[in-house]
């Protein structure tokens, strides 16, 4: 199974240096992953580092804990996009989906996907913290609200992806909706089990590894 | 020891619940805590729970990470002032700290602080993910930008509080600064030794057990 091209090759960490982004964007541009996914303050680093290689630059928004106001969630948005970022990977507001605020979380993906019209917007809705109706009525509000892509997972939770949650976010997304499955992906077995489960684009920071394996 | 009083009564669960919200202000209301510490989408409810009370609200801006954009994390301390929040704790961002870029970290904390001239900023250094001279050099820098306490821990991280770390950063800043220790203090002991270590405000969660200890 030929993985690259669906990868978005990850560094989040907080104390990720300049290096250590050069050296993400040097593997994406061998490797022709998807993209990069960076935090906002690395943006336009890897927007200069990638230049001309068609490797994509994705940013993260309201991560990892999506409690932000949602204004702020669009002000970073919109941040990103300036610097470079094509692709926007926000996180939805979980405590608000818990108390059955359906049309808060709502508007507020509306709001950063309309913030953003030329930006890939994927949502996360952190599957570790969700019960499955959750995950059915978090996964309906995203494709609802216009966005590109649902998402597992942060890789910042008690845990990540699994093949049974994307198994579902497939079922009830149907076929024309993206899905991206992030955290804790360290082998091309489990990666190739994603895909095989629904999957289309696979978040890791283990990607060379991945695709070596 | 009287505790309460130096205590920032804290939940920031991303699914945190209204009513979690409300349980926590009511907890601090009755304690006479410090503050509630809540996200910035919860802030608006908090100080409408805590009207007249007497406790403050107390928000996070570019929490846990710290590798926002500078001008998000403006945006974010802002918008929470507006909200009601009069304690702000944003986290440093430490990448550029491992870079040695020191007037990118003093800038930025320079930038919050004078956005929110009213409000109390803590600075968030993340010392489970700094070396003994990086922890000293963020306090210097917290110190030189004008932010009134350097806080040790976000929670989210490897590791949270700890004494060695909070006489490190007594030294450090003297004694007129203002040093909150956060992360893992579930005990009244633990909660005791920190402040005899130099701590003059507490975060956590377990407030009521810590008082109650």
């Amino acid at each position: 199974m030929e993985l690259a091209g669906i990868i978005d090759h990850t560094n989040l960490q907080p104390d990720a240096a300049e290096n250590d982004i050069r050296q993400l964007c040097a593997e994406a541009r061998q490797r022709r992953f998807a993209s990069v996914c960076v935090n906002p303050c690395n943006v336009r680093l890897a927007a200069k580092e990638l230049e001309g290689s068609g490797v994509k630059v994705c940013s993260v928004c309201g991560f990892p804990l999506g409690a932000n106001a949602s204004e702020t969630k669009v002000f970073e948005a919109e941040k990103a996009f300036k610097d470079g970022a094509s692709e926007i990977d926000m996180v939805i507001n979980v405590g608000k989906l818990k108390d059955g605020n359906d049309e808060y979380v709502l508007n507020e993906i509306k709001a950063v996907t309309e913030a953003v019209p030329q930006a890939v917007v994927k949502v996360i809705i952190e599957t570790c913290l969700l019960t499955r109706e959750e995950k059915i009525r978090a996964c309906r509000l995203v494709k609802q609200a216009g966005a590109a892509y649902a998402k597992t997972s942060t890789g910042f939770s008690k845990s990540g992806a699994t093949a049974e949650d994307v198994r579902l976010m497939r079922e009830t997304l149907g076929e024309d909706f993206g899905i991206k499955a992030a955290g804790g992906i360290r082998s091309r077995s489990f990666a190739e089990e994603l895909v095989r489960a629904g999957a289309d684009r696979i978040g890791a920071s283990k990607s060379v590894e991945i695709c070596e394996g």
